[in-house]
């Protein structure tokens, strides 16, 4: 068989990912650069995507003919059928057809999907959820992303806009959230979240590290990682706090799928998902049937920061 | 085609409901009995059902040969492949083949589901979710049962437990409920959550019409229906709340799912369902995401107590 490779991005608002698949699914090679401020511009991305491409293309040194077929993540509300983004919220795009100029400039076949939904099918396919046939997945970053797995396919809801468990509400008297509602899992577990709770002690003259490291309302997993390990009062009750509406959640949605595995990954997860782990599953029987419990599997990601590009290789193969 | 018929049964913890189907799926004949008190002797339910269908058979007239099939909806957790009972809160059955014996007895395929997931298939085929392809049922009576049909197919995830939205948590602060989680759905919005907030109401010192009408810890439907017509104040609130609690679970499950439409049924809908409806529709904007809302329809179920017949019918047809 002659060579041939797959191309996946990570497409975020501030970063996109890339790697080159061969034909035996592994990464020959990785690029990963900032997202250009897109402003209003919707091809502006469409741009990003082709320069990226066509640079990984060159720098690797592949034959641009032996480039099989591209897939991407992307956040927001994703058509995968038609290869249309519908909605982002961090993205210049609305009802945007991405699919038909990149097909148009590569000539070959291009696939486009939520991104946490995606990341979730990376860990289906390739890592800690592999061999189980219902999932729920939980990525916890800035927001806080969900994917459903349910027998064995990538379940996306009517108009692909399924899964959202960041915005199931847990406290209808809760905290606002982004999205206008109250008391969502997102406002209370999402580095948005445990930020606000952090900013709002800190405003109320008590002490902690982590506080000087929020740059517009988000702290990175990294300083929340080094506040922990140094036992930062605050930042551990933001953790704690974060860890008991994710625990409610997941208690929730076993109730509610009665999944084989629910899979906590993104961000904060791959920098601290140990201690998330731990504090969850000290909970989360509280919270679900005790018929149903037994039944399901709680883990971290494998695949950390590659879960996406992974699912985006699920998809296109 | 030469006659045929299939016989239906919807058991519940007090009662039975049948009917015999003719070829072209019209009732033809109905039976509707108490369920004799089962103690623990588990074969006695194994009874029930088959006095209730040679009774069915010999008062209809109909020949016993005949019959093609035989359905039944009942309340726990059924492996429904299987034909076994895992578990009934509400009746003498623990992994109890009932396929075996039945079809061994009357010679015809026999399937069994549980009467919540079965009755939501009932509408998807017969009643409110016709032509939908993803549904969502919440079946209000003494408890808060709940279906889910994925892809226009019943999905009960890993071991036939899925869809127990009933103990999706809405306040982890608040009262207690029979599954020992605090503040699941059913805790407010089922016969039990209503009349529980009734009688605290009565023992202090309010007068309501409903308190006096709560046996066993649960009011008739009826009677909650002539309180609401007469305007208990103690009773609208119970409702009200309900309906709030109602209203956050279907914004979670439209958040979760993402489904096509969500439907109501159960004795406490088939009684109010417009008022309860009314209420749910005046809120639910608040609790789920703008960008899904406009794609769901929310709907009472059309099929009154039938609807786990129906169900039943469609497992066997």
């Amino acid at each position: 068989m002659a060579d041939f490779y797959n191309i996946c991005l990570d497409i975020g608002g501030t970063k996109v990912l890339g790697a080159i698949f061969d034909k035996n699914d592994k990464i020959i090679y990785r690029l990963k650069k900032k997202t250009k401020e897109g402003g209003d511009n919707s091809d502006s991305v469409e741009k990003v995507i082709i320069s990226v491409v066509e640079e990984m293309i060159n720098e690797s040194g592949i034959n641009k003919k032996d480039v099989r077929a591209i897939g991407v993540g992307a956040p927001g509300v994703v058509d995968s059928g038609k290869g249309v983004v519908l909605f982002s919220p961090n993205l210049p795009w609305r009802n945007y057809d991405i699919k038909t100029p990149i097909e148009k400039k590569f000539g070959v076949p291009f696939m486009i999907g939520n991104d946490v939904n995606v990341g979730v099918l990376g860990e289906y396919k390739y890592g800690a959820a592999r061999g189980f046939k219902n999932v729920v997945g939980f990525f916890v970053g800035t927001g806080m992303g969900g994917g459903l797995i349910l027998n064995g396919k990538l379940f996306t809801g009517n108009e692909f806009k399924a899964a959202e468990y960041g915005h199931m509400i847990l406290d209808p008297e809760g905290p606002l959230c982004n999205c206008g509602q109250r008391g969502c899992l997102e406002a209370f577990s999402s580095k948005k979240g445990m930020s606000a709770y952090i900013l709002q002690q800190a405003s109320r003259g008590r002490e902690t590290m982590l506080a000087e490291n929020i740059e517009n309302g988000v702290f990175k997993s990294k300083a929340l990682k080094k506040a922990l390990a140094a036992n930062d009062e605050v930042t551990v009750e933001a953790v704690d706090r974060a860890c008991h509406y994710l625990a409610v959640a997941t208690g929730n949605m076993i109730n509610t799928i009665s999944p084989d595995v629910v899979i906590y990954g993104g961000g904060v997860i791959e920098a601290v998902g140990d201690i998330f782990l731990k504090k969850i599953l000290k909970e989360v029987d509280k919270y679900c049937m005790p018929s149903i419990r037994p039944t399901v599997k709680l883990k971290t990601a494998e695949l950390g920061d590659d879960s996406v590009i992974y699912g985006a290789l699920s998809m296109i193969k």
